[in-house]
């Protein structure tokens, strides 16, 4: 038995198989990455998650075992050394760091050439070739890597506001849903030449970490009959089919997996008025939309293991970790 | 006689004026804004500046004296008690703070209505109604008003040499500027889908201040032949002259004063050929470029202790600061 864990940046899974895609315990925990909520925060997530994942009766023999982690971002040596002990407590002896993209990509096919993009609070785009990553794109963060993600969605809803206030841009429905979401109580009167609504939205925005802009994405999607909340989110597939568009390498076919939030449950998943007018992701080629990334973690370890993942075991996994994570609920 | 401060982003000016405009002394500190040094740092750089311009000779008789700071963005009452205490000391019984904006203005004509653009580290347009501001867009600060500024063009000049390296964007000279500049040894090796470089470039970006990537603006000017550079300062230049038609009113001529090292000495100073190319800010409109805001501050001060600023006045005031200027150096 082995444990594949997926450390998202708003929660963590985690899920035991054995090397027929058998699965024998699930769990949940918050966010699992520490460049999110730092080290200890994130270990202890993580180490959650795998307690209710690990079967209590699981037998000593199976143990040291593999844990396999998918997540965004470079991690420390502090990281890795804090994790490792963490989960040498429930009996894994080896810890396997795999990048969320990977993880993404192979809980959607159990192929090892395609491709994966996931946008969610941040956005990024790869090539994966024989099962690994071969050019990324994105992924730089809200400061320098943002295209199509919901920190740039967020972040325009939030200026787009800002411009209908000064008079700079036009008027907007999104301004009254920014301002009761961050219940600003709408006072247009001017004190020195501003209003003094758009003078609360500025120190809102400044006295939080400005990644926190990307919970604002959700209000383009609820105003999408907006002619500025549309251009913001017709503008943001655009980026996003952009960023898929420079991994793509015509010698190098395969499926396209898709994940994060914006991307899953936003433009994917939009209404069929709003969907005519974005960006489709990946052109002509449908994406696959996964939830998350524990199966692709699961079909991460079999292959540590040893095991080839056919279309038959990926199918099993799969099965397997919706049943298991159904039981959890 | 009172004192006229600029607290600047970068440096503070200060000189001693009387009510003819005749100018006694003249001094120079870092940055006097408290946003961005702290409040501490900033009165001591406004106490310094306020000591060199004051004549030690001041009669007694002549004091309490007034003195007036132009300076960004709004005072806490923190700062404004402290910097009260600070020129207390040297004899100054009052303190009057105003906008930056009205400094750059008056710092460039004596007339009351008019407009300001300023585009330095940050952007601000302002329309300028007999002596006050009448309406303000722009200035909100790197996140979230940068339209046209230093931040804008550097934030930009970063993303385009990681979109370079990347292979998301076109080569571009900025490249080996931006490299050579962050002293970051161009290796183009990859690691996991990545080059090392663009992988150095994001961590030393991180590490700092997300203003300070207003430090990179002087690169783009740089390389202005190379495509990508001039493209991103035709876009500034756009952004910078939509702010200023913004605040534009049919009804309301007057002159535009322009200030801020990106405006001055980058826009207004560029070259023929880049000239040609950019959007010029004020359209048809000449823009009177000032180096800062010390002569506004002195202007500003007159018009409190009553005294009318003519054509004629305004010119010794700008004689007398320039030379007062001069042999302080």
């Amino acid at each position: 038995m082995f444990l594949a864990l997926d450390a998202g940046g708003t929660s963590t899974r985690a899920v035991t198989l054995d090397s027929f895609g058998r699965a024998f315990g699930y769990g949940r925990a918050g966010t699992g990455n520490p460049t999110a909520v730092g080290i200890e925060s994130a270990v202890a997530a993580l180490g959650r998650a795998a307690e209710q994942a690990w079967p209590r009766d699981a037998s000593p023999a199976q143990s040291p075992a593999l844990a396999v982690v998918a997540m965004a971002g470079q991690q420390t040596g502090a990281f890795t050394e804090q994790l490792t002990a963490r989960l040498a407590g429930l009996g894994m002896g080896r810890i396997s760091l795999q990048p969320d993209l990977l993880g993404i990509f192979h809980s959607g096919t159990h192929e090892r050439d395609g491709y994966a993009v996931i946008a969610g609070t941040g956005s990024v785009a790869a090539r994966i070739r024989e099962g690994e990553l071969d050019h990324v794109v994105g992924g730089r963060g809200w400061l320098l890597g943002d295209a199509g993600s919901g920190y740039w969605i967020g972040h325009h809803v939030a200026r787009a506001v800002l411009a209908a206030l000064d008079g700079q841009g036009p008027p907007t429905r999104l301004t009254s849903l920014l301002l009761d979401s961050l219940q600003i109580t709408a006072d247009l009167e001017t004190a020195v030449g501003r209003t003094t609504a758009s003078s609360q939205l500025v120190s809102i925005v400044y006295a939080r970490p400005p990644v926190r802009l990307a919970e604002l994405a959700p209000l383009a999607f609820a105003a999408h009959e907006d002619p500025a909340a549309r251009d913001l989110l017709v503008t943001a597939s655009a980026a996003l089919a952009n960023l898929l568009s420079v991994v793509r390498a015509p010698e190098l076919a395969g499926p396209v997996v898709g994940g994060g939030s914006v991307l899953v449950h936003g433009i994917l998943a939009a209404p069929l008025d709003l969907r005519r007018e974005l960006v489709p992701p990946a052109g002509d080629t449908p994406v696959i939309p996964v939830p998350d990334g524990v199966v692709g973690a699961a079909v991460l370890g079999l292959r540590e293991m040893g095991v080839e993942v056919d279309a038959a075991l990926f199918d099993t996994i799969q099965t397997e970790v919706a049943r298991a994570a159904r039981s959890a609920d």
